[in-house]
């Protein structure tokens, strides 16, 4: 952990040195502090995976897996760099398909983090802040930027789903009055399984495309929302990540992580950005889980717990 | 099981039907002889799961799941028909993106098999076998037939790659020397695993919009493959199903389909063309493995049998 002094040297440097840096940085420190948060709960020590290409950027992925707590915990960060095509087409720059973009330089830093406790009872999250630059680094022609925080349970507890809406709707709050409730719409609109007609997880917040007014306070929110992760989602952990279950429970977080799948390999941008340009790779995938399950025609039976999840997963409620 | 005198009145009847009846009859009769055998290796049932949309054509999807042998086992029939509207892409029906079409009349039939045995000596199989008319039924512009049966080991075995590479050899040969040259390729460039650079299992056959020379030798092809497919693909069964294993094994199997999950989410055509036309179900992703598992940077150790079988999914192998 760095010295307070270290902190405050890092601060001032910080006055000087340009967004891009800075959010690297940010992104950086929050899977420090995340991991080191993530051991202590579960005891056991993730494993890293550097890796660097010169012509295209570097990162760290942090794995922990098959631990005491967590069935598949992964923390990624990365700065990456090229020139972006417009036969890449726009859709996974989050613009829409009618933009059409010159051949530009673009850099783009993040951190990315999934976490499938082992529980039925403990949620899965994921948690991802960028920063994203297009055109020269000294004067990019745009700027933005992007984040989202959802929570993935197999089983609802209200308690739950309030706490986590509340520490987001509070850290939105902060900053812009309107930020929550676009964001927490925005979220239930991109976390959709189209053809099972259901979201994956009862939402949080995501954004994209944010560069509206001043990117000092646009930065302040995103180094807030990266700080209040561990508050939304570690007390919910430490509630259920020790709670009784019983097989047929367990059975059914599977069924749940092989939705989670299908989103994430039919609808996440993310994945198709990596299969549109420089190809997947075992990093993007980190976010699939252990273990996953199909069973045929499943359906829960009215009334049971699995289905009030079903409920909430088609029809998004409100929590904060 | 019909009886001869009804073989001989159906056969008689079968001359004067379209192709498009008979074809769909022969996936109706391939569906029932493959479901009867399975159940006789397994001791299970089939549950049924007719369907039937007015607008859009009707089938049978029959599944056995988490049986005696077969961990998920399912065959589907379908007749679907509508209109082709260009805007849903011609790469669905297996054409390419250049090629425009008016908007046409369409129909369909096929039958679609997945069986992923328990024992991870026991290989997954796929089989489909379908007809297609573009065009007004009476003269349809254009109609083609299409195959594919490709085996799936997560564990090699020489002789049962040889047997069934050799079963679809043989039946190839039957009716056209360039057939299984030619479609065995076209199965190893298919089912790819691109962004991992490795096929999903060790091939088969794969043929597509298949209509050179008179529509009666090709019809008389497919029934001929679609025949064989029980003696392609039984007596490995029948070798592998209750062959001892260990937990290793059996996680490595689990892997394996996890990668099996990521062909068919992120690059078969059918699911594509689901999620571009009707929208995926539950009957499109019949295909998938009960369960699944990724483990991060799994690399198994050079030398052993789980690398040999990675070795021939990299550089596809002859075996016939």
């Amino acid at each position: 952990m760095p010295t307070l002094d270290l902190i405050t040297e890092r601060d001032e440097l910080n006055q000087v040195l340009p967004l891009r840096a800075r959010v690297s940085e940010l992104v950086r420190r929050t899977q420090e502090e995340v991991c080191a948060a993530l051991e202590q709960v579960d005891g056991g020590t993730f494993q890293d995976y550097p890796w660097s290409q010169p012509s295209s950027g570097g990162g760290l992925s942090r794995v922990l897996q098959d631990s005491r707590v967590f069935e598949k915990a992964g923390v990624n960060v990365s700065d990456v760099f090229g020139h972006w095509s417009s036969d890449l087409g726009q859709s996974a720059l989050g613009l829409g398909d009618g933009a059409s973009l010159p051949e530009l330089p673009f850099f783009a830093t993040g951190v990315s983090l999934i976490l499938h406790p082992h529980n039925p009872m403990a949620p899965t999250v994921h948690a991802n802040y960028r920063y994203f630059e297009l055109g020269e680094a000294a004067q990019p022609h745009a700027w933005w930027f992007g984040g989202s925080v959802d929570l993935t349970p197999a089983y609802l507890f209200d308690d739950d789903a309030r706490h986590f809406h509340g520490v987001l709707r509070k850290v939105c709050d902060r900053h812009d009055r309107s930020f929550y409730p676009r964001f927490k719409r925005w979220c239930d609109e991109y976390f959709c399984i189209v053809h099972r007609k259901e979201r994956r997880g009862i939402g949080g917040i995501f954004f994209d495309r944010l560069n509206e007014g001043n990117p000092e306070a646009l930065y302040a929110f995103v180094a807030d929302a990266a700080q209040a992760f561990l508050s939304a989602y570690l007390p919910i952990l430490e509630r259920r990540k020790d709670q009784p279950f019983t097989a047929a429970q367990k059975e059914w977080q599977a069924v749940r992580r092989g939705r989670y799948v299908e989103f994430n390999l039919l609808y996440d941008r993310g994945t198709q950005f990596g299969l549109k340009t420089i190809g997947l790779n075992e990093r993007m995938l980190m976010s699939l889980p252990l273990t996953a399950r199909w069973r045929y025609e499943y359906q829960p039976e009215p009334g049971t717990e699995e289905a009030r999840l079903l409920d909430v997963c088609r029809v998004p409620r409100d929590w904060a």
